[in-house]
């Protein structure tokens, strides 16, 4: 066999920032070359950033793009780095648009591919924006006749690696940007086993990092060989060029004629000369991360990417004491330090002491800075002015902190940050525009809060077990969640256990099960029509949320599209 | 010829209320029935509304919709309406998601075709929900060879309409939810002439009236002869049963075979014997409204159902004295009644005289219930606690009349309006969480400032030729607009005359144009990149805004998708 030196670049692109991607593109490809790497590869829409969304309809933009993929590959030879294979994604434009990869050597573009698979489900659009390739790419290059694919190629049976199977191709090259949830990494490499058995070569499998308003990628890029083994395996979460050699088959001298399969095959051959056979190493397979540790890193990149990415330096919250302020704020301090903080402590009459001490303590753990602006007064001048009582009394007070911290920003700069999670999100408990949801970003918009606690003793035990101070005050896992709004108010007044409403709301929102089917699970059918109920009538809320990190098969938001405006009430 | 005589329901659903719906089909069927009708057609979805969104992804209601049909069925035999034939929209399940429509006759679904072009475009998101139909259904009846189709069909070259042209079919039966937007009417009459000669056969257009979330529907139900004539047309926004005699060609003794098309043919037929000879009178063509008036029809019916369909019979807003609270207030009198309407004047220490008597002017010829609350002293109590100046100084007046009007609807169950319009939420010249962007629906989100001036003159004008009040105080029209939060203040400070915003926005948002291409069209350079990188900077603004009736080509919300994270900036 010969063996390829492939590098993978899974590396944190910007949407919209063509230069920029292409600066990181022209510095990682001179690290492959460093490291002797035959082909370098870069991920789905390395130039554009993805998704784009709306931006693929402007003409001005798709020639942007394109305009930025000629000069890499100028600015790749000139810099000399014109005898390396690139493989980048960008958007074409060859009266349609496309979303596409192309294979950059010599100063040239040697060949460009079209996505086939054209995923239209859960928060992806892309039947909107791209007309599907219709054709393999099959680049014949030292030796080796490598497939060109993008993305969700590998998610479908049929089309492109089938072809690639009867094409006889040495290696198959797959560019990503596919957004992190939970359990997806287990997904992905089963699907690429399968691919490659069906392509009867190794999958160069490489997935951008990083966040992109309510996405954020892992990485997880990694190279599969076609009896399923994993060749190399690049962590996730974290930038870098990941190289290793990748037995290939050689090609056939006469290339096999393909024939009446779903895709015609393009075959284009550069003049290097093939490789000598060799014999490969075995690359690295990076551990993967447990679930804890998983969701945290996604969190943690997620809000640090909407900060840094939209030009803001600091974050200002809310911070009651409770659980859910701890764990963003914990998440902010890791995110951007902890010196990029600030806390807002708002007492009103009915906060508890604890809710104050609670606060300073987990300020002065991550080093934040903390205020304390009492909410007593101005409450008193609207309860006064309006004759407020019973809930409007109540929300009242929850609307003017989320005032008072807009003011800050407006003051300040800070980046607002919204604390509410998903559990009282999907079932509306919560006041519209108060400090848990107004703001630029919501980290926690798609963690339920029995995964809120979780994700609070997983980062307090590691810290712990690395020796260091514990970030999140124990006292705010352990106590009893609180609103706060009257003397004495518990979540448990008003809601189910949250283990309970949790085990619910999976089924219901992230499931799509009706409610008789959630019934027949076991659940009790009082319990689960109020749910659902709840669930139903808090859809407006949900329209005005800030984005949150995406972090479950299905988050709130692009994700799950139901209308406010809906009758429909399912009964057991 | 024969004549059949067709009744057009324009009826207004309610999404999610199979039952409701059902009742609407039978009482609609009664009245054609009453008119001699031979078929009645209602329009696409009728069972479930339209659109569902991901209620589509949810097994246990794909399931209600095939049962309603069923129900329905029995339920029009049972009722003595079996022999009228009923064409009703649905949603399918056999095996794949339907948008599909039925014909119902004697108790039995007789047939069942399924929409051929699913549009994924705009606000629709069709191929995330359904399968494309495969064959056309022909169904004979009385004589006359019927083809039943589904909206966007009528829209896309080829399809249905050239299959049913080779079949030599007596009459298309075309079910639509067609959502309005300014001079789509002109677009459909065309539309329908081309493919009504294609088939050689005329088509029962049938469309949906009424309002659902940022959606409303105008009707514009028509039948069109296979010459391009307008055989009828029923009013906009209108509900109602419209009859007429279409003729029509009675079928060929011999089905035509078809064979080599894009979908096969699925003939069937009915028991009923063909009708005589005759010939047909003509029907009634109503005259199209005039742009000011079809868009405040919409604007009307919009909010009108939005208040309606969610269970509320009160509205509240912030009545500032400028031209957009009023032009909201006059639509909510006209939506849902004057003394259902309840205003609040909230005069700052930089409100104007005229900002309270043009509020109490408002009120008074609206049959408005206003309310005056000043809040001076609480916006010294943020000032003072938060030493706020400038910028968060002139925010937290916008936002403590949010609050407000938020506590007033926790208090007394009215809905909340927002009263921003398109231009200010296009360049982001809005307090996010004030009297302007918070609250459940905003009628004025789509109406561009020009336009919100000519709604308010055309509103005028036609109660004075109808000898009625004015229900705009025309100083609120004459007036210099002023968001008054610091003294002095003008919108002109700090934006372009609104005349030349309007044309840029027209050009940047609604028609997807890159800056180059605007400033090519004449438009000063700086301008238009000033315009395009406020527009971009507050895509985060929008996101949270509630939703509003969308009336143009392209509306903020699901019709425009943008990222927040992106650093793409045209430059000229």
């Amino acid at each position: 066999m010969m063996a390829l030196r492939v590098a993978l670049a899974q590396v944190n692109c910007t949407v919209g920032d063509l230069a920029g991607n292409s600066d990181i593109v022209l510095a990682r490809t001179a690290e492959a070359a460093a490291a002797g790497a035959h082909l370098v590869t870069f991920p789905e829409m390395m130039l554009t950033g993805y998704p784009v969304e709306d931006l693929v309809l402007r003409p001005t933009f798709r020639a942007a793009s394109r305009d930025a993929l000629e000069k890499l590959a100028g600015a790749l030879a000139e810099a000399g780095l014109g005898e390396i294979a690139v493989v980048v994604g960008y958007i074409d434009d060859d009266g349609l648009p496309r979303d596409a990869s192309a294979f950059l050597l010599g100063g040239r573009v040697v060949a460009r591919a079209f996505k086939h698979h054209l995923p239209n489900y859960g928060v992806f659009d892309e039947r909107r924006y791209f007309a599907p390739g219709t054709s393999l790419a099959v680049v014949r290059h030292l030796g080796v006749d490598i497939a060109l694919t993008v993305c969700e190629d590998v998610w479908q049976e049929g089309g492109p690696f089938t072809v690639a199977g009867v094409a006889g191709v040495g290696l198959v090259v797959n560019i990503n940007a596919s957004p992190y949830e939970r359990n997806k990494d287990d997904v992905r490499l089963r699907l690429l086993q399968r691919r490659a058995a069906e392509a009867g070569a190794p999958i160069a499998y490489v997935n951008t990092v990083g966040g992109q308003d309510e996405l954020v990628f892992d990485g997880d890029s990694m190279v599969i060989a076609p009896d399923g083994t994993q060749v190399m395996r690049a962590p996730q979460f974290v930038e870098g060029v990941f190289t290793v050699d990748v037995p290939v088959q050689p090609a056939a001298a006469a290339p096999v004629e393909v024939t009446g399969e779903e895709l015609t095959v393009a075959r284009v051959a550069t003049a290097a000369a093939p490789l000598p056979l060799t014999a490969a190493g075995p690359g690295a397979v990076a551990p993967r991360l447990r679930d804890e540790a998983e969701v945290w890193s996604a969190l943690v990149t997620g809000l640090r990417d909407y900060v840094r990415k939209n030009g803001f330096r600091t974050v200002v919250l809310g911070m009651s004491g409770g659980i859910d302020s701890a764990v963003v704020a914990a998440i902010a301090a890791e995110a951007i330090g902890g010196a990029n903080v600030y806390g807002v402590s708002m007492p009103s009459a009915y906060s508890s002491d604890h809710s104050r001490s609670d606060a300073s303590d987990l300020a002065r753990r991550l080093g934040a800075t903390l205020h304390e602006v009492p909410i007593g007064r101005i409450v008193d001048e609207f309860v006064t002015d309006l004759s407020l009582t019973g809930v409007a009394e109540e929300n009242v007070q929850a609307r003017v902190r989320g005032t008072l911290l807009m003011a800050l920003s407006n003051s300040d700069g800070h980046l607002v940050l919204a604390t509410g999670n998903k559990s009282e999100l999907a079932v509306g408990y919560t006041t519209i525009y108060d400090a848990g949801s107004i703001g630029g970003f919501s980290p926690l918009k798609d963690v339920p809060k029995t995964l809120v606690w979780a994700l609070a003793r997983w980062r307090n035990e590691a810290a712990a077990a690395a020796g260091e101070t514990l970030p999140i005050p124990p006292n705010s896992i352990t106590k009893p969640p609180s609103a706060e709004l009257r003397p004495g108010q518990l979540d448990s007044d008003s809601l189910p256990d949250y283990e309970l409403l949790d085990a619910v709301l999976a089924r219901y929102v992230d499931g799509d099960r009706g409610v008789a089917q959630i019934i027949a699970d076991g659940f009790d059918p009082e319990l689960v029509q109020r749910v659902a109920r709840l669930v139903d009538a808090a859809e407006w809320k949900r329209r005005q949320y800030p984005p949150g990190t995406k972090i479950s098969f299905k988050a709130f938001g692009r994700d799950r599209r139901l209308p406010i405006t809906n009758r429909w009430r399912e009964t057991g």
